[in-house]
């Protein structure tokens, strides 16, 4: 396996002057909802508002001297983006960070605000992935991929790791999975803590590349994804899906509506801000409740960072 | 004076069993637009989602055998309904809540959804004081008021002994007043544990009779406030000014446009839910920053009770 536990214990030790240690959180009414004893840990308190700066602090501190001076690069018009930046900001070194003409403003504003150079492109794949190899030949930076790289994987999986040492053991660990660098991660944390629990991954069903792939045992494809999720559009990763196999990964699937519904549950019985994607763990515990009844549950709250202005069911 | 620091100690290990002792959350971002340290408390993760439950807990626990068995009753459409009508409940006794008649349909339901019985009136102030006599010989229900009662001041005085014994000795104190009976109370654990820093009152500029009436020295009243802030239309009660008096409370007023802004910003950056009331406190520490500079400052998050379908920015 490509990413096994010392890799998490190690960039563990990596991020923990930079990264939060976040709160586990406890809910009586969810509770009380589902059956289960819920504990979910609040990655939407992480910095940036997201776990992603655990996978690319852990990347850009595993960087040699050399090859951090010339800095790094990612394409991405969200959370990974501006983690990276603030990754890179805490060693000091240049990121670059392409991103779609079309970005919203504020997401353009919040990467060069961490310092970053952001770099516009058309908003597809090729010219992205083309955008990021100039970059390269023109600095020397190095390629941080947000999911399909090791030392994402690793980073990521801290997040679980905190939670298990916390809690002690669970019966299952939900959390979101896009490209698959969180779930993933997780997986790799609780086999190694908690090797009897079931790692679950929550996807919306308009995104249900991982739910087909983990079907079908190899590696499928969505290409135009229909989900108001928008940190769970990519499809999942190679080495993702690998360690996913690996651990006999559960993949539940939950529509935009109860992913709405969730949504709000939170906001109103927890008072904390979590955005659509995270909300989906939580879609997941309430569709499938059978499932968990009478359980310890793990989850990870994978974000926060929401558009108040354009509130989901606020939409016609 | 009325109420001093043993009635807040009493009071602690009175409702130690039930309410929550609420986490203190820091804010990186925050902290570097003030230019202070700050400490906020945050009673939006209380039961019922205000600080209201400390009192009402206080107050019910409060009572001997045979009052408490008979009941309590009290008027409000507000948290103070909700937080009595559990703390009831955690003592097995009857409650009765007086609600004006057009209340909001959810405020009905969460009052009865603890066991409550709620009792409608004319939305005047006279009718409910008519109402809740009646309730009083009807049932021999003790009354409970929301915050001119020594019982609640102490209760409501548990948040900020529990903030100060975490954090130790800050400069200034800022709570939200309205009646008074968190900030009073808030006042008494400050001049107790921090007898030199300063208790400060976050009021709406169109609700701000506390001020005036700091100003002048003596108990004024306001007929009609106007303010977005719900929880904060009600007058200072007389035991309420009293405390404030004798512990030179500084009251600094806001507009509910900065109390708007100051919610947005704790939503995004803290990404935890609070309602416009509770965000005059953040308010008063952007609009008044130079006072708080270099400063340690605890700050009391009152509540997050916030109707998701109305909210404030949204109104035309």
């Amino acid at each position: 396996m490509a990413v096994n536990i010392d890799d998490v214990w190690d960039a563990t030790k990596r991020i923990a002057d930079f990264a939060h240690h976040t709160p586990v959180l406890r809910s009586r009414s969810l509770d009380q909802m589902v059956g289960a004893e819920l504990h979910f840990k609040a990655e939407n308190f992480q910095r940036v508002g997201a776990f992603k700066f655990r996978g690319a602090c852990n990347a850009v501190w595993s960087l040699d001297e050399a090859s951090a001076a010339k800095g790094v690069v990612t394409h991405s018009s969200g959370n990974h983006g501006q983690a990276l930046a603030l990754a890179a900001k805490t060693r000091g070194i240049p990121a670059y960070v392409v991103m779609p003409a079309d970005s919203a403003k504020p997401k353009l504003a919040a990467v060069r605000g961490y310092g970053a150079e952001s770099i516009l492109c058309d908003p597809t794949l090729t010219a992205r992935e083309a955008t990021c190899a100039q970059v390269q030949q023109r600095t020397g930076a190095v390629m941080i991929h947000p999911y399909a790289d090791d030392r994402i994987i690793a980073g990521q999986a801290t997040a679980a790791l905190e939670l298990l040492r916390e809690v002690g053991q669970v019966d299952s660990l939900i959390a979101p999975v896009s490209g698959g660098g969180l779930l993933a991660g997780s997986a790799v944390s609780l086999g190694s803590l908690c090797p009897s629990a079931q790692i679950i991954g929550a996807e919306p069903v308009g995104a249900n590349d991982a739910w087909q792939s983990m079907q079908a045992g190899e590696l499928r494809g969505i290409e135009k994804p229909s989900t108001i999720c928008d940190g769970l559009r990519a499809n999942l990763g190679a080495p993702n899906f690998q360690i996913l196999m690996q651990h006999r990964a559960q993949i539940l699937t939950v529509s935009d509506a109860e992913t709405v519904a969730a949504l709000r549950l939170v906001w109103e019985r927890m008072k904390i801000l979590i955005e659509p994607s995270c909300a989906t763990v939580v879609a997941v515990l309430l569709r499938y409740r059978e499932q968990f009844a009478g359980q310890r549950v793990g989850l990870i709250l994978s974000g926060g960072n929401v558009d108040l202005d354009a509130l989901p069911w606020a939409k016609p």
